[in-house]
């Protein structure tokens, strides 16, 4: 096996609105941190922080010991990795890459199998936790691939997240991303179904969510999105149109499984039916607006 | 307006799992403890610490000041308050009579109304908190009814719970509940969809609950109700028959309100073919063998 590179140079691709917080504990835990970002202007207080800008993604990869990513889509991954310029046909053997995108087992699968030939490990390594636990490097990271890989990088991977576990090899970590998302999206029609009842039944939706909010009926959703739902705040903390996303890479991989996902498939229609209406750059909580009427 | 009689004799009838903690709990708490159960066996322990029994609960209704119920289905309910020897027909005016089944909403107004006219004030007040709430007096009782009733009958309630919400007239405590049930029930269709996903995917869904139990994904049935259905333990804490009643209701009431629920009617459909599968009497978390083929 190819012996992996001691981790100095962390080159960082995707500098949204997790990428950058992310990115910017990686450098603020002492690596030299290199970015590329499609929009420039993303990578501007990063870069006046001392990290070093790259015009190219493979360009950037042939200067690190270890490339991480977040970017939107399974295309841009694939584009991202497997492409002529992309980051395992220019990075070094011995450079571990992670994608910490929220994309396909398969692809995660056929991205690895990749690296392997050209002794790059590729780790995926999708993250829950939104843009409060990346500003607070609290994220929990859900890693497929190679274990003497996960090792290596596991002091990167703690720099942005307290809960960092290998799930299996490569496509683990996107799988379980998938488990997440499933219970999620059900759970989305859970809350909306019992406020907007409560609502069309006379009663007060916030007293009911005192009654019902700490017991067998308790989730995050209901607590935190709940109220959000009530009071119209549909800002987006997760986008609808990257939700229907990852529930499609759901369904497709459940289907490859011969696995049948009632709840999850209701749901995507649901979700469908709010991003054709016009609401796709809403959170995931404006589900309550099909509900509502709102 | 009757007025309302002070409470030293407190009725209660339906003693099982549920009913036989909380009647204990009266009973600790200093008053004098009146049961009448279908069946009598289980009213003994309670009768050994000097309760009284009644052969019939309209002769209990007529010896208190105040009765709670806690039954089976709704015809049992209308049956025990409406009947010809009933609770309403029998109660002496002032007497406050509280349903903690969980019973149909419309049937608590109508029940509220037969009681106005007698000067006899029913309250509907389900709970949740399942056995162990009732064993250790943490129930979440949802009460709908008359204000003043609901004042005079609190302290009775204080002793079995400790989250005590007065959610508006009459059929609100049930309509509370209805909101309740409906966010488990989605929610339950979640945590077996993320978790068959898991295990399909060739996961170790401890290791995964480990990584999606705490973010957004975070709940009750997640947390408590996972590792059951990964253990095959599908002993009832709550059974599906029941569950399966209040599903119905809960739909009853939406379509008369006009309000569609998709999710509760898909993990009604899943609840309906698991009991027809001869698992009705197992708790709610076996739905899971739906998914796993268990």
């Amino acid at each position: 096996m190819t012996p992996l590179r001691p981790i100095r140079k962390v080159g960082f691709i995707g500098l949204g609105i997790m990428g950058s917080s992310m990115a910017g504990h990686v450098q603020a835990a002492g690596y030299e941190l290199h970015v590329f970002n499609r929009t420039r202007a993303k990578a501007d207080e990063l870069v006046a922080r001392g990290a070093v800008w790259h015009d190219r993604p493979g360009e950037l990869a042939a200067a690190c010991d270890a490339v991480i990513s977040i970017v939107g889509m399974p295309d841009d991954v694939e584009a991202l990795y497997l492409g002529a310029d992309g980051l395992i046909a220019r990075a070094a053997p011995g450079t571990v890459l992670a994608d910490m995108t929220t994309s396909s087992p398969s692809l995660a699968m056929r991205i690895a199998a990749a690296g392997v030939e050209r002794g790059v490990p590729v780790l995926d390594a999708p993250v829950s936790g939104g843009d409060v636990g990346a500003r607070n490097a609290r994220l929990s990271i859900m890693v497929g691939g190679e274990e003497t890989a996960f090792a290596h990088l596991a002091p990167v991977f703690a720099a942005m997240g307290d809960n960092i576990l290998r799930q299996g090899g490569p496509g683990a970590g996107q799988h379980t991303k998938m488990a997440n998302q499933i219970a999620i999206a059900c759970n989305m029609m859970a809350v909306c179904e019992s406020l907007s009842y409560a609502a069309r039944a006379g009663l007060d939706p916030r007293a009911v969510l005192k009654s019902i909010g700490t017991g067998a009926a308790a989730s995050f959703a209901l607590s935190v999105l709940g109220p959000r739902m009530l009071d119209g705040d549909f800002a987006p903390g997760f986008y609808v149109r990257h939700f229907i996303k990852d529930m499609g890479i759901a369904l497709a991989e459940a289907e490859h499984m011969g696995l049948d996902l009632p709840g999850l498939a209701q749901a995507k229609r649901l979700y469908d039916t709010l991003a054709a209406a016009g609401h796709a750059d809403d959170g995931t909580q404006a589900l309550f607006r099909l509900y509502a009427g709102l």
